[in-house]
């Protein structure tokens, strides 16, 4: 079992890597993780490769990129934190006055201390970003700036892992690759994507077969949608977007589009049981379940995440950092999504195999003294037998009989090993 | 476009004619309106016609109506104030005692400046009404008391006025005009139905044939009713009763019988961009509403007023004048029925073109710089674009949204002028 | 009409009886019973029988049961409560230590006062029960045990009242009769159920077959299921379990499994007419609704209660006395299954005549003079009358209407007299 610790591990070594929407960045982290697991295929889709409505776009290579004072002193340098250049940015080698470089830098006036994390990789321009405290320490120029970037026919680069099961039925798991340096909106994600196909793979029987992906965000899941909406729209059966897993928050709830799919059903019984947790509407989606989503595709997939995207302060800053995240948060978000995947994977609508209740006693279910509290001891067993009509599954057994679903898991069980229900 | 002030005009105008069932009044009253636009027909129904359960009255006309005491002293007098004869009363010319006459006359403890209006269509009777301070003056008698009324068999009047759109699919507007002098509960509806036919006329294109109808309430709806019922029910969408729209207090909200008509969907879509405003269940309706949603008629008509009838002092009394509704409330309610009449015109299920969201960027709908807030920005128009899947309407979509139905349409606009959305 | 104090004597002459699953208290009780109707005969099932998952067990016979001292001082007897005697108690004869004894004696800590009410019909074993301030009197033993009891091969005994009506449509009532000396969780049922079977054999016309069953509880119903099932399914519309009836708490309710059926939805609004009561869960059912509404019986029974079993604190001990009980409460039980018959016989889904309203006036309905309060005092009238579209039955009527169920019934009577309705 993948402890909280060695995920934190994992995020350790991925963070300085210079991620983007395509490179050599995301190549990196896509070989790392694809060493802690048996099968994932990394793919290529070439650069101006239709997708929907979008293009692939070609791939950006930086290798170095400053802003400088006359006195060559470096006031602000991407290899020191990959934010500070504005992703997709455009070459550029010049000495320019403090007025034009201002229109090419991004800070954040409310929180002095943190580099914003900006990109533009639809339009082409440049760009720098750092904190309010260093552009207050830049002196009035004129200034050196150096981007040593390029533009090139390349490749998009994802990673795939598929978890064959008992069935053709699919459980999707979608997460991204495509942010620089930033740690729970970005690295939580994928390593916890890692450790659930890690456990997935050693998990058996499996009734479902499962799919995780790890995407650049929007263009990677928008081609990979066009390649296979089809297959997709007749095996996925629940889906979830795995980010923004490793800070300390309760955790978030955001629906699907249609609200009451498998995945919201299963993942809103997993958190009631957890604890407390906040509960979104899909208006505050914001990550690849608006494609997944989206009018026409309609795949049932939810997202539970600790804070939510949009929602905390740190985040797409660089306060979104290592210190941000912890062992333990990690390990608890793993929890959950075995929890979710349990669930999945025992539902069923079980149908009780008497007419009237079953004798429990004659089985040793049941207290053989009837007294003035006999019932409350069996109460529970008794609920969920009473809803064991094949038209309910445990997740509404749960819910009917307000119980945890792992009671009654664990209940069900024991009732199909009497023979007094059947799955 | 009418303005508030044109439209309290034309109440003044209305308001000393003596309306009833039928008569010289309404007939004045039609003429008056008729004249404001082009296309109103005046019709007639004889007296004794069947409608339904129910039979078209003799018409009635008053030439004077007075009480008089000993010394020639006019002390009720029908000329000053309409309301001061019940409606339809016999003619009468006697000198009868105090304790005869008081068995004939109507008043209000509780609100000693007012006149009641009361009627009595169908029941043989007569009566004055008057405020308990006039009573308090009349003296110990005896009384000449004189009304100058007959019935004959004559006609029943209404107005209506068709104004055809693209489709046969139409909207019903519904008002009366069988009450005397009384502002609020008469004369707001008559007028406001008048300038949306003058708005509507100019409107173009429409998408629904509009009907206005001009009625005298109860027995004018069932006979209209009663001759166009299956016309009606198969072409009628949404249909509105127009009263009680002159006075300052917010909107009033009574549903129809269905309740979840398309005509509520508007009117609660409209009423809620407007502002605060009261919902009233179908157990406070009290006007036509209770003839075109009767089991069996089952129109989808409900009503929107400021305050609702029964519902205010001034109500059925003199007290409702012209001081009780005023040209900013008239020309606020005509605003309101435009909204809804644009709503029905615009709405429809909008699909989205593409799989997966579009890109904006490239058509300038998005910021092309990816930046902390720059969802935020954008929200509202992929809210709306990811329930463009054909099931949802205009209306639900700005219920899903939570944003006023006037920016779905606008932004459903700009995204069909895109290509982006086909309706 | 059968009367609270008549209840009363019957259970006052009911309370000695030893009654258990089977046995001659059963036989006496039911006996007693039969001589108050007409109608009611006495089955008998062998032991043995087998009943779905159950087995119909031995019958039980008692002589005699005590404990005494050495001094041969009785300290525990069963003829003076027969709650003493553990249910089915196996025989015993010996002399034993006092540590052995108390593994047999069941008592309350918390209430010191109290014989609990224990059974053991599945398994053999013996035992005493008896108050906690009896056990501190025993004295440290040895005790002489006796416990002269057989089990033997005979029957198991239930009645049945079948009052045949109009039509093969079935409404069950259903009791139990194997509780020894207990009122409110026992004779309050079976008193009120003969109660109603007297005064439904007086009832004409009969809309519907009434079924009424005194069993053992659990078993009885099994059995009665076993062999009736397909039946009762075609059948029965609405069925009621009848215990705690006679203490002075307001009404509990119990829904079905299925929660909103015909006698669930009749039970409710007899309650709302009635006055405050407490709404139940599934999840606190727990008498022979658990049969009739298992998986794959899905029978529409629910329960009304006053004191609801489990809730209160007297339930299944000595204290559920006479004098928990009262005539007042009894009769006020009584009345409320009256209501539940009454509407069960009257309900009908309503049709106006009429297209539109209907003129009310014409047939004194409606006050001819029309003044400002005029609706208000006819507003329940119209109301009622707008939902007669054939869709709502009596109890819709009363929901949507907001107004009794009984003046729901009264009206659509009256309307139906003047020909303005068809039922």
């Amino acid at each position: 079992m993948i402890s909280g610790n060695l995920l934190y591990e994992w995020a350790e070594q991925l963070f300085p890597l210079s991620r983007s929407l395509s490179g050599s960045g995301v190549r990196s982290t896509l070989e790392f993780l694809s060493s802690k697991v048996n099968s994932m295929t990394v793919q290529e889709i070439p650069s101006g490769t239709e997708a929907f409505d979008w293009v692939v776009p070609q791939e950006w290579e930086v290798s170095q990129a400053y802003i400088e004072d006359m006195q060559s002193n470096r006031l602000v340098d991407w290899k020191q934190n990959n934010l500070h250049l504005v992703g997709y940015s455009t070459p550029i080698n010049a000495v320019i006055e403090k007025e034009e470089l201002l229109r090419h830098l991004h800070f954040l006036d409310g929180q002095p201390d943190a580099i914003p994390y900006v990109t533009s990789y639809y339009e082409k321009q440049w760009g720098f970003c750092l904190s309010k405290n260093q552009l207050d320490q830049i002196g009035s120029g004129p200034f050196k700036v150096v981007i040593d970037s390029k533009h090139f026919d390349g490749v998009l680069n994802y990673g795939e892992i598929v978890i064959p099961g008992n069935s053709e039925e699919e459980i999707l798991f979608s997460t991204y690759i495509c942010h620089p340096s930033m740690a729970n909106n970005e690295l939580s994600g994928p390593v916890i994507a890692t450790a659930i196909a890690h456990w997935l793979e050693n998990l058996n029987p499996r009734r479902y077969t499962y799919r995780l992906l790890f995407l650049p965000e929007t263009i990677g899941s928008l081609y990979y949608l066009s390649r296979n909406l089809e297959t997709l729209k007749k095996n996925v059966k629940a889906g979830y977007v795995l980010t923004c897993l490793g800070d300390s928050a309760m955790f978030s709830y955001i629906p699907s589009r249609l609200g009451n799919t498998l995945a919201d059903r299963v993942a809103k019984c997993a958190l009631e049981e957890n604890g407390q947790f906040k509960s979104y509407s899909w208006l505050d989606r914001g990550s690849d379940e608006r494609q997944y989503c989206a009018p026409g595709v309609d795949l049932p997939v939810c997202s539970v995440t600790r804070s939510k995207y949009h929602e905390y302060l740190e985040y797409h800053t660089s306060l979104d950092n290592l210190d941000f995240i912890s062992p333990d948060a990690l390990e608890g978000s793993l929890d959950l999504f075995r929890s979710i995947v349990l669930i999945l994977e025992n539902n069923s609508k079980p149908v009780v195999a008497t007419l009237g209740e079953p004798q429990l006693g004659k089985r040793g279910l049941y207290p053989n003294l009837s007294t003035k509290n006999a019932w409350s001891e069996i109460a529970d067993l008794m609920n969920i037998i009473s809803f064991c009509d094949g038209n309910h599954d445990m997740i509404d057994i749960a819910s009917k009989c307000r119980i945890p679903i792992s009671k009654v898991m664990e209940n069900i069980h024991t009732l199909t090993q009497h023979g007094l229900v059947r799955q």
